[in-house]
């Protein structure tokens, strides 16, 4: 058995990460300049598994159009809605939007929706070079298919601390044959109807669904559709060869680089970024499987399968080795070993605050409130106001949302994080967290039992505005007394998105230095529309001027 | 065969009408008050027909509640849209919105959408009883369900020409298992990519697919589902009994009282209401079936059942005849014989004026533009600004739409409306007409052949704001020296929605006196999306300030 990698889906929704599989240089470009896009979105109808649906589509593609970028480069995205009577939102995942609040794409937090027929222009700067992502961030649009990647390079004259010949990418995502609409129709509803397990992992916006497993007559399916043939990644072979599989060498991760290290599978998170080298050092007279597969939930969903096809091959020849199956899907020692091992390289280290000036505790529960099911933070289940956040809290408009803050922690002395809790006192609201200008911000994320017995999932978090510094995972209830003295401080990697791990904690520090109001949220679309989430403000005052074009909804219609 | 009514969906497409089967008096009420009602739309799982599917519904329900009110009253209906990502707009059809235009509910016209967890008031007079609808009036949104029922009683003191005993109403709607997304994403592509017939007739919101028809794993359909139960209405048998058939005496058409006339079946067109009289006459010792079926083109759909039920017969007993199948759908002669025998009842006559001021002849046409099919009014397809005409007119936003009006006619010397025509200079505006205020307007809907050979088809026209009078019907092309003359000036019907029948004629004429911006098109829900409509402007300088809840769209955002 020979494989590439095995990228993982870490939980019960959607993923999308990207694994850019660097292989021979960014071809160097001239000074800061102006990359401009258009993106008409549009529902059409694809089959990127056989299955033929609606998809949301940019310029007809699906995933979108890479950007492409240089560090310090201005990006202006022309983002025309042309969806029908369903608005939009696109998060510039990974940018941290100094400066431009209001182009972070978070509907309800940075702008009101971009309306059917609109043209909405976001202009950034890319201030740091890393592969990051874009994807819609309204309601749960993201799993209609609105996703790609943001590539940015280095500056003339700086190069990478590692080499490499090519540079690839591969973007991967969770794909389910309900529309987003059934989706959210069963969340919030009594019964409450759970989305499922997708039917099929895409690579690269392919996969490959078993469309003999559908009865006659229930839509569209062809197996023959060159559509869905797997996607195929051509590479040429190099000079040295080995037997054994292809080796994942890791360099960069959310656009930092990481002190090295070789795995054979990597676990990747929904919202996160890596960048791995690979040898073309195996055995070159044939092709070579890419597989992605689900864990930390038992899969329902067959592996997905790419074709690493090693030149002059045939790119459509099949490997003659069956697929991995990947590791065992409930094993977190391993998952949790690799989120340990990642640190910043050296000469690369952003050094933490040796302290922090604010920590909060986010447990991590399932509720129930009224009768619906919903995921809380310390027993608040996050809800988005009419008037975006940014605009209320510029323009002081105090009855915009709930002035009252949440909780900066739950009442841990006497919660079992191992048993099914009655969290009776879970609430919903619209209320932020306000931190104070260039403070620096403790995180703990501490995961507990879901309201089934002997079950914890695993929660990706993503914070919008900023990276942060990682210090550390442990399992079990965080010890606020003895596990901060274990926190790396040294190397610790930055990050925009890490995971929480079964009944285990993770800390985080960041910096509240960028003016706005950001979001901060667990990445799984059905869980963040479920509620788990979070809006912290730092710097109101410091904020220019707002673009008329993020207002229109709430308490911002109105001719002016 | 004993069969109560036969209305008939007409054409192509979705089919909204309201047949109030008027049995004894609406109860009287106070003085003119509020009627203050609360709708919460959201898509919900049902399964109208037994097969289950995403459903838009207005307090839970599809059709919505019926608003009850007595003439002079005020309506408030506070519209919350929970549809998630969508938008929303709700016209009030049949209501003339005198004095407030910003109330119509069109999309485009009169407001911007309602954004997705918005509260939008409606509010307006009804001003004359009758018969009247509600739907959505936003991209093909109608068809999701989104519709219901408006009854206005007479004022104190003041009873009906004709005696009834009983007052029952019923909603008539054609049935796509498709959701308007896919309906909408197919006419919107190359290539075109039809709707198809329905896959029901609903009556009064039930229908019965075949579920038999389906293969497995083809989504839920049920047959033994309660929620498609045939409807019922169940009726006291009186003491008259005759053995043919039940008669329809037709007494009130779109809240104008008819010239009674009896007919056993009962052409009904997309947007049109009608009370009937009904005497339950029969055996009483069984049910009868009630039934609708499509007219104009070839039926696909199978017809439509209800059951009459003959109290104390049991509801759910079988009447023990075949369901008729209808009258011929490409028959016609009774339909064109129909329209001219639907005159105004002496007493209740609005005479109109014997001239008028302007005369437009509007050619219904479909044409390719740049390779997408699209319907057209004089070779003009339709399209919407995105800031809404009302405000672009009264805020004297005059980039807002084309300022260019459309041409008030076609070239009818050398048009042959009986061959597919190239109609080359086909084009999309969204330029409107402007009238005069206080006159009187003629309107001549000149129906032809379609991109078809040998097919013209049938298209239900409604006029928002205002009622018209339909002085004539003819086939083939309008002579405008000689046709005008055969005009029924006397005792015309005044409507607000009435059918151009194929290869045919329709000649109508309104006064300009209601200031504001009104649409005009075609109701079947699919040909005014592919740009089946006009828009009217008459007194803009004498509306009203407009409520900034219309407002959030296209010009009209940003913080005032």
């Amino acid at each position: 058995m020979v494989e590439l990698h095995q990228p993982k889906s870490s939980t019960k929704s959607f993923l999308v990460c990207v694994l850019a599989v660097v292989i021979l240089g960014i071809a160097p470009t001239a000074d800061a300049r102006i990359r401009h896009y258009k993106f008409d979105v549009k529902y059409e109808y694809r089959s990127p598994d056989c299955y033929q649906k609606l998809v949301i589509t940019v310029n007809g593609l699906s995933p979108g159009p890479t950007i492409v970028a240089q560090q310090g480069d201005t990006v202006i995205v022309d983002v025309t809605n042309d969806l029908g009577t369903e608005n939009l939102a696109i998060h510039w995942h990974g940018i941290r939007q100094r400066g431009t609040p209001w182009s972070d794409g978070t509907e309800g937090v940075t702008q009101c929706p971009i309306l059917p027929g609109e043209t909405f222009t976001y202009k950034f700067v890319v201030d740091r070079a890393g592969t990051y992502l874009y994807h819609a961030h309204y309601g749960m649009q993201r799993e209609a298919g609105l996703y790609g990647m943001i590539r940015v390079a280095l500056p003339d004259g700086v190069s990478e601390p590692f080499p490499y010949d090519y540079d690839r990418s591969i973007i991967l995502n969770d794909w389910y044959h309900k529309s987003t609409y059934e989706q959210a129709a069963g969340l919030s509803s009594i019964p409450f109807g759970w989305v499922g397990e997708p039917q099929s992992l895409l690579i690269h916006g392919r996969g490959r669904f078993d469309c003999s497993s559908l009865g006659t007559g229930s839509g569209v399916c062809n197996s023959t559709n060159p559509e869905c043939s797997p996607y195929v990644m051509t590479i040429v072979p190099g000079k040295t060869y080995r037997l054994r599989g292809h080796n994942l060498t890791v360099v960069e991760a959310d656009g930092h680089y990481v002190e090295p290290f070789t795995v054979k599978n990597l676990f990747i998170y929904s919202g996160e970024t890596y960048s791995v080298l690979v040898k073309a050092n195996q055995d070159p007279s044939r092709n070579y499987w890419i597989t992605s597969n689900v864990v930390s939930r038992k899969p329902a969903t067959p592996t997905g399968l790419g074709v690493f096809n090693y030149y002059p091959n045939h790119p459509r020849r099949r490997p003659p080795t069956v697929p991995t199956s990947g590791p065992v899907w409930n094993d977190t020692a391993p998952r949790l070993a690799q989120s340990l091992g990642i640190k910043a390289e050296q000469g690369y280290i952003h050094s933490p605050p040796l302290t922090s000036d604010r920590v909060m505790v986010f447990l991590n529960t399932q509720n129930k409130i009224n009768g619906y099911f919903h995921w809380s933070i310390n027993n608040v289940s996050y809800t988005l106001p009419q008037t975006p956040y940014l605009i209320a809290l510029k323009k002081g408009l105090h009855n915009a949302f709930n002035q009252t803050p949440p909780p900066d922690g739950y009442g841990f002395l006497n919660y079992d994080i191992f048993k099914v809790q009655n969290n009776t006192n879970a609430t919903s609201s619209n209320s932020i967290y306000r931190l104070k200008f260039n403070t620096t911000i403790d995180i703990i994320l501490q995961n507990a039992n879901t309201m089934t017995p002997n079950n914890s999932e695993t929660h990706p978090w993503h914070l919008h505005g900023h990276d942060f510094w990682v210090l550390g995972y442990g399992e079990g209830k965080f010890d606020i007394k003895n596990d901060p003295k274990k926190y790396n401080l040294i190397n610790p990697i930055m990050k925009n998105t890490v995971p929480v791990h079964p009944y285990s904690w993770t800390a985080l520090r960041f910096q509240s230095d960028n003016p706005g109001v950001w979001a901060f949220h667990c990445h799984i679309e059905s869980h963040f529309y479920m509620g788990m989430g979070v809006v912290f403000e730092e710097g109101i005052e410091k904020v220019g001027k707002l673009p008329s074009s993020i207002m229109g909804c709430g308490a911002t219609k109105g001719y002016h």
